[in-house]
């Protein structure tokens, strides 16, 4: 028979059965995480509707998407999680209790040029808090909460979570008559991070026409190196809409730290502003410390309408998105996980050492009932291919089960990461292996 | 602005939250399930480039895919696990370790005519335990016992599995004179469960011309009464095949109870045959007792040869499936689903009294670090309205914190099961809630 050649498309994450444990180990972190702070599960189609999913419309996106044939049926597959959440809430509004908080970690699809560290399918962790027609402003102050939690449960210790609002900006932007541009300024200084200061200066100046007198007061405001409330203040009384930001920003730092952000892990930062014209008060970036050039691994923000092209119901919102796909890339690409992790498929390989296997699958099976996670190595194999089998997959514990051991009722594992071997009963040894299982078990899958 | 319909595709399943919950945990205990037997997690892309995915043709199959266009990309959506498993293990075969036991629950697609318990988009679970040449028969004897597992952990007590061999099957079929067409009787065998023994007499004689002494002694063969190793030893010696077949499925009995499986869930079936041509030995189908329209929930067998279409290392296996949509759904229909799992977002509601919310977010704080799901409601509605927040949703315990309690330093708790109040330090309160939400979520979620 003629063979295709096997091949994994372009732009789709594909892991080795180590490297998808680690995966899967953060993502259920993700998942205990979200779930602390009263997050329900939702998993959605991947596709839906063009009509429905297309509708906010937008040129990138539709050139973007994946489009499936299948009859007279117009589908795409899905390129993010909140157009599918909208629709879901206008669709079930009646069956839902708002404020209504719901976390999705699901693949999404975006058609984007090939190119290292960029995919074509990839996870996004999403959590949203949902109001009906309003939604309290501690709500703001919980999410970096829940953002400082799942990177902890990661193992991850350096980063920060940047927190700024954009009412304070467009107010502030009204305030030095920049106004009228309010939106080009957002953008110009969002990038102020990749571009620096004096880039920045230039393109208030020059592309939009900002005296530089306004331009120096811009920038002095967004890179004011104390604290930012000092700032802040100096303004005050003069904008409703920077008045409105100013006090936001305030609830949301007052509770920072009943809410178990040390001041080690979050910033106040007035620079920065989220690119997208979604969001309507409170953003959020988290940056990993020592990689700049790796930008926001967490972002998010708050919204006055999350499904306003479905319903006339007014449904503000705020919510944050990871893409773990990405951060998994390149967390790995850094060499910051933890190989030290259990990534085995197995805690116990049990190798028999005779003929009739029946003392190996009762064995077995009693470890199981324990919690143990047991294999049995029966094939024809030499004694040293089975040891290596155990070996080359990490697993932590192999059991010999010859006659001598069937014998005088004990049985002999061996821990293959120091070399011991202890012979007793099974149940003491089962025992034993289930703490020592346990402890393995707790290591966080990043490094740092 | 216009408003755009919301809707779901059909045949697309979409819960609302209460059932995602018990569905994620239906999927949550299968992982465990599997885990314990030492199969790794893999989590494949669900495109495929056309010509991977559809290498095995069929027109069934080509007829049902959805096929994505990218640009000059022909991009296929899987339509089941096992094709993107092949490819994987022909790609990846230096990097794995063999035997390979790997599962996968995912989506995969299919465009069947919509019909009410259809699905085009649904889970499958499969597990899969591929060999290097050979794989020993032992693990098709414990192959019952992860099926077993599963459906305990489910909370299903009324299945048994049907287990048989197509060895045997053939090889009968060869002493019997149809050898030439045991694939076309093996198919008519294989409806007898939903035609009947009479019915199956007709199709034998009319449709495959086989006499009628050869039909009956066939029907007598696979729907015997007594010990099936009674009429299997009647046929010993008579044909290689058969015997071998005798022998596995005999290796498979042999060890059913020392896996764990007792007699009232197991049934070696001689009339299960398994559709598919893929399958070369032993075949299992998984029914509720009860329901027999049903049909099987959980299926699967021994195959020769995992990769052919991929790769010329000959790579036995053996692996079962299970449809989590579809099984969902039949639960579901069937009332099976156990409503007193705990389902609830939150496992508290923290309802504050006062205007400044700090306590109330130091409360949510420490209980989040013992484990506690909490949620604080602090939305400007009324008291009642928020006891009725936390009765929709289900979650379990309310604490109130007013003034009175932050000055006594202690918090009240409402068990909203029996309305009890309860008043003591937060840290003993805690402690208390716990242990009694370990037990809530230590329910089934299946019924019977």
């Amino acid at each position: 028979m003629e063979k295709i050649k096997p091949r994994t498309l372009s732009g789709f994450m594909e892991l080795l059965p180590q490297q998808q444990v680690i995966f899967d180990t953060m993502s259920r972190r993700l998942r205990d995480s979200f779930s602390l702070y009263g997050f329900t599960p939702l998993d959605m189609p991947l596709m839906e509707a063009a009509e429905i999913l297309l509708a906010k419309g937008g040129g990138e996106t539709e050139k973007q998407v994946y489009r499936v044939q299948k009859g007279d049926n117009d589908l795409v597959l899905r390129y993010e999680l909140t157009a599918s959440l909208a629709k879901y809430v206008a669709l079930n509004f009646g069956r839902l209790t708002f404020p209504f908080r719901r976390y999705e970690i699901g693949k999404v699809y975006r058609g984007e040029r090939a190119q290292r560290g960029r995919f074509r399918e990839f996870y996004q962790a999403d959590i949203d808090i949902i109001g009906d027609g309003v939604l309290d402003m501690i709500n703001d102050a919980e999410i970096p909460s829940i953002i400082y939690r799942c990177f902890k449960s990661f193992g991850l210790e350096r980063f920060v979570i940047n927190i700024n609002n954009r009412k304070l900006l467009s107010g502030f932007f009204e305030i030095t008559g920049v106004g009228a541009a309010s939106t080009e300024v957002m953008r110009a200084v969002d990038k102020l991070d990749k571009i620096g200061a004096e880039k920045l200066a230039e393109v208030l100046t020059a592309d939009l026409s900002i005296p530089q007198s306004t331009a120096s007061e811009i920038i002095s405001f967004v890179t004011y190196q104390g604290d930012p409330f000092e700032i802040i203040d100096k303004y005050k009384g003069m904008n409703g809409l920077f008045d409105d930001g100013a006090n936001e920003l305030g609830v949301v730092k007052q509770h920072l730290s009943g809410f178990g952000v040390p001041e080690t892990h979050f910033k106040i930062n007035l620079a920065i502003a989220r690119g997208l014209d979604y969001y309507t008060g409170t953003v959020y970036e988290t940056m990993m410390t020592g990689y700049p050039e790796v930008g926001s691994v967490c972002s998010g923000g708050r919204y006055d309408n999350l499904a306003e092209y479905y319903t006339d119901k007014k449904l503000p919102g705020v919510g944050i998105s990871i893409g773990l796909t990405r951060l998994f890339f390149i967390l790995q690409e850094q060499g910051l996980l933890n190989d030290e992790i259990l990534t085995s498929p197995a805690d116990v390989l049990i190798i028999p050492m005779t003929e009739d296997l029946s003392h190996a699958v009762s064995l077995a099976t009693s470890m199981r009932e324990e919690g143990l996670r047991v294999q049995i190595h029966s094939e024809s194999k030499k004694f040293k291919t089975k040891l290596s089998y155990a070996d080359k997959q990490g697993i932590p514990f192999v059991v010999f089960l010859g006659e001598d051991e069937i014998n005088s009722g004990m049985i002999t594992v061996k821990d293959m990461l120091d070399g011991a071997q202890t012979t007793a009963s099974a149940g003491i040894l089962t025992a034993g292996l289930r703490e020592k299982v346990a402890v393995l078990r707790l290591k966080a899958p990043v490094r740092g």
